[in-house]
C-alpha cells in the first residue's frame, strides 16, 4: 500500500533515502539535519561516466569498480550529476565556517524579516577544553569540572542576556535588522542548502578532518551517514580512496621506498620538517 | 494505473514534467533536448523564500504573487532550489557557445574513448543566408537558392569527405584522439547537462536573444518550452519581469518623462548615439 | 622622482588608483575599505573585447563608447578581465550578507588562531532607526532621540560586558574557538577580498539597491568610489546603463506606450499590484 | 634607466615573470603562450595566510615554510589571492578540454566577428601515434613513418581544402557563424585566460596528468615553467606536496604497513584490482 503521501515518478529513486526523507537527524543541542530534497543516485553517474567515455569504455566493468575508478583517478564530473538539498539549523559560528563553500545555494533564514529565536548553543561540559598548545586552531584537553561548569554557565547567561536585551529593543520599535546585532554567535539559525555530491564530498572531507571544529565536525559526521544511504557505491569508493587515504609527498615516498630496500632513512637525510615527519611515522607505524 | 516503470516517492512531483521525461525533443536535423531528471517545483521556491524571509512574511501572497515579486526584484537565491538534468545532442560549434555558461555540470561524450557518430549538421535552405550588413556577428537576409543549394553541398560533401578520412585514419590504427582532429565543426556532440533553474533562466535569456546565433536559439527556445511545463508561475513571472522586460537607461528615462510631460526632445538634447535612440524609439513606437 | 617604495613594472598602471593603494577609506566608526592590489584598467576591457570582436570590430568606436555597448548589451566576460583585492574592516553581522556574494576570494582573520580585538560597531543615534511598517526587511523612521541614546547603551554595556566575559574565558584557558562563541554580530572581523570587476559591480548594484542595510550600503558606496578613480569609463557607463537605469516589465512597457499615445490607462487594466504601479509611477513622474 | 615602455607602481612587482611579459612561449606549430598581466607573488600568499592566522602564528615560521604548510594541508584560499592573466593560442579541440575548467575568465576570438585565420595544427611525424591498447582515452606506440607521414599529408590536405571551401562561402557572401561550421577541430583559435594560482595548479595537476592529451600537456607545461618565475616558493611546495606526490589508498596503506613489519601481502589479501595493485608496486619499486 502506498503512503497517502507519496506520488509516482520516473525519475530515478532511492528508497532507503526516501525513508528518511524530511525526519529531522539532530547535531548538537538544539541543531538539526533534514534531506529535503534529492536527485540521482549510484546509478546516475555511472550513467554520466557511460555519456562520456561512451562505446569504447569496456562493458565488463560492473558499477562499482567504475565509480571506484573515477574517484580514484579524480574523475569529478561524473560526481556532479547527483543534487541533495538539506534543511540544517546550526548556530551562527557553525554557519560561518560552512558559508565558506561556495559551490551550493543557500536560503537562510533572515534575522531582517523574522524575528530570530530564543535558542543558543550551549557546549556539554566533555566539550569545553582548553587551547591546544600544539594547534594554534584547536582544541586540547577538556578542561576540570569546575571550570567547564563555570563556562557554561557564563554561555548560558550571555546568552539569556543579550535575548532579553534583544526583545527589549524590539518592543522599543528598534527595527529588527539592527537589534540582532547584539545576539552571540553562539544563536542558532537555519538554512536550506543544496549542492552536489562532488562538493558534498570536499565539504566531508574538509570538515570531517582533524583541522575542522568539533561543532562542524558534528554536522559533516551525519551529512556523511545520509551520504552512505543515498549512494552506498560512491560512499565505500569514497571511503577506500579519499576518507582513509594519505597523500604521501615526494620525499615521504622515497623514504618508504629505502625503507622497503631496507636502508636506515632519517629525517635529516630527506630534510623533512619534525612535524611531517612525526606524521610520515604515524601513518606507516601507526601502532608504536 | 501505474506505469510500471514509475516508483513511489515523498518528494515534489510535476506531472507535466513526468509525462515528457526522457523524451527526445528534436531541435534542428539530428539534435535533440531530452529531460533526464529532475529537483523541485514552483513550490520549492515558495518554499525557499519562506524559509528566508519567514514570519514577517505577509502569509496572503499568494504563491505566483511571491514568485513575480522574487523575480522582480532580482532575488535570484530561491530560484536555485530547483534542479534539471538534460540529455542534449548539439553540433560542436553550438556546444562551444554553450558551455561558456560555467554554472552548470557537464559530461559530454568522449571522441577519444568513442568513435564519433558519422551525423553533421546540414542546415535548412532558408537558414542560409548572408553575413549582416548592420551586426557584425550575425545573418542578415536569405541567400538565394542557388546559392543556398550550393552552400549546402559544400556542408555536404566536406562532412562526408572529412568522415570518410577519419574513417580511413581509425582504419590505419591512429589514435582517436589524433584522428578527431579532422573532423568539423557541424559535426554532433552529445552530453548531460545540468543546471539550476537561475542559471538556466539567465541561459535562455541570453541565447534567445537577438544577439544569439539561429541554431543555438532553437535549443534554447525548447528549453523555454520545458521550462513552462516544469514551473508554470516562474515561466509566467520570466515572461512578465525578464524576457518581455527592457531594461532602459538615464537617459532614455529622461526621455519618456519628457515626452509624458509633452515636451519635445531629440536625440541631441540627451546625447544618445542613433543606435541607442533608435531602439528606445522602437521600444516606445512599435507600430511605426 | 620616484618615491622609493615604488617599483617598475610593464603592466597597466592606474595613477590614480595607486594614488590611494593602502589608504584606509573609514567606514562607519571603526570600519575601512583598503584597495591592496589591482590588475588591469578600462584599457583591459576594450582589449579583451577586441581579441572576441577581432576584425569585423569598426574600428571607429572608441573606447568609451565600446565599453558602454558592452554594458548596455550584458556582453559581461570582458568586464572579469580587471581584478581587485582589498583588505575590509567590517561587523560580523555585515560580513554575513557580504559572503553571499560567492564569485570572489576571502582570507578572513581567524578568532580560531587569533584573539578578536575589542571593537564594536556602534551606531549613531540618527541611524537607530524604527521597523519600517511598509518593508518587512527595512529601517522606518528614525527613533526619538531618548530611544535612540537608550539604545546604543545596551549596545555599548553588552559589548562590554560580552567581550569582558570572553576574555575571562580565554584567561581560565578556554579554547579560542569556543570563547568567540559569546561575542555579538556588532563585534569587527576583517578580510582580504579580490573580485573581479564584473561581480563587483554586481555587489555594488545590489548592496547600494535601496534593499540593502544601511551599514552595508555604507561599504558599498566606499567601492563605487574606488571603481570611479579605477576604471573612469566603466564607471561611467555603469551608472549610465546600470545603476540609474529601471527595467520595465511588458505590462509597464505597455502602460508607457498607451500614455504615449495620449490613452488613459489605470492600474487595472493591466493589472498590475498597487506596489507595481506605484513603483511605475514614481519611475516616471518622479516630481509628483 | 627605466625602460620607456615601464611605470612606476606601488604594487607588488615580480621581476621575473616582467622579463618575460608579452613574449610569445611557441607551443606545437603554431601555438603560444603569453603572460599579458599578474596579480600578486609569493608574498600575497603569505601576506594573506597571515591575516586568517593572525597573531596566534608563530611568527618564526619562514615564507617558505608557510607556503609549504598551506599546500599540504589544502589550505587553498590563500592561493587564489595571486591572479594571472594569459594570452594563448591553441587549436580548437585543445580549447574544447581546456574551458571544462570553468573557474577562470575567458574572451576568445569571435568567428561570428571575424574571418578565421588559414592556421592548422598538424602533429610532427614522432606525435603521430596509433590508439593506445591498454588506455581507451590515449595514444599507444607512434606509428610507421610511412602510415604517419601519410596522415599528415591527410591533416594537411584536409585543413587546405576546407579553408578553401570556407573562403569560397565568404565569398559568396554566406554569413561568418554558418560559414566556419566546415573548419575541422585542429583548427587554430585564441583567448584570453584569467585564473586565479589555485585554479591554475588545479589545472596543471590535470592537464600534465598522463591521462591528459599530449598537445594539453603540452601548453601545461609551459604554463608550469612560467609558475616557476612568478611564485618559486609555491612552485617548489608544489613539486613536493603535489606534482610528485602520491595518494595512497587505504587498502593500500595496509600494503604499505605490512611491507614495513616484513610481512607477506598478495594482491587478493587486500582485494585490489590488477591495476591498482600494478601502480603501487610501481610507485613503491620504481627501478623494477
Amino acid at each position: 500500500m502506498v503512503d497517502e503521501a507519496t506520488e509516482y515518478t520516473k525519475r530515478l529513486v532511492v528508497p532507503a533515502l526516501e525513508n528518511v526523507l524530511y525526519q529531522e537527524h539532530k547535531v548538537l543541542d538544539h541543531g538539526f539535519v533534514r534531506v529535503i530534497d534529492y536527485m540521482g543516485s549510484d546509478a546516475s553517474i555511472v550513467q554520466a561516466a557511460r555519456v562520456s567515455y561512451g562505446k569504447g569504455t569496456k562493458q565488463v566493468s560492473q558499477d562499482a569498480a567504475l565509480i571506484g575508478y573515477l574517484m580514484r583517478h579524480a574523475h569529478t564530473s561524473p560526481f556532479e550529476m547527483c543534487e541533495i538539498k538539506f534543511h540544517i539549523k546550526l548556530p551562527i559560528f557553525v554557519a560561518r565556517q560552512w558559508v565558506r563553500h561556495r559551490t551550493a545555494s543557500i536560503n537562510e533564514s533572515s534575522a531582517r524579516y523574522s524575528v530570530v529565536e530564543n535558542e543558543f548553543y550551549i557546549p556539554e561540559a566533555c566539550d569545553v577544553a582548553e587551547q591546544s598548545s600544539n594547534n594554534a586552531q584547536g582544541r586540547g584537553n577538556p578542561l576540570t569540572s569546575e571550570v567547564a561548569q563555570n563556562v557554561i554557565g557564563m554561555f548560558k547567561d550571555n546568552s539569556d542576556s543579550m535575548y532579553a536585551s534583544y526583545e527589549s529593543m524590539l518592543s522599543d520599535g528598534v527595527a529588527r535588522e539592527l537589534a540582532r546585532m547584539t545576539l552571540p554567535l553562539n544563536c542558532y539559525t537555519h538554512w536550506y542548502w543544496k549542492v552536489d555530491l562532488h562538493n558534498l564530498l570536499r565539504f566531508v572531507t574538509l570538515r570531517l578532518g582533524s583541522g575542522a571544529q568539533y561543532e562542524l565536525r558534528a554536522y559533516a559526521g551525519k551529512i556523511l551517514d545520509i551520504i552512505a544511504l543515498w549512494v552506498p557505491m560512491v560512499y565505500a569508493a569514497y571511503m577506500e580512496y579519499c576518507f582513509e587515504s594519505k597523500t604521501l609527498s615526494k620525499s615521504a615516498l622515497s623514504v618508504i621506498r629505502m625503507l622497503l630496500k631496507g636502508e636506515k632513512v632519517s629525517r635529516e637525510d630527506v630534510g623533512m620538517s619534525k612535524r611531517e615527519w612525526g606524521e610520515l611515522m604515524a601513518t606507516l607505524y601507526p601502532d608504536e
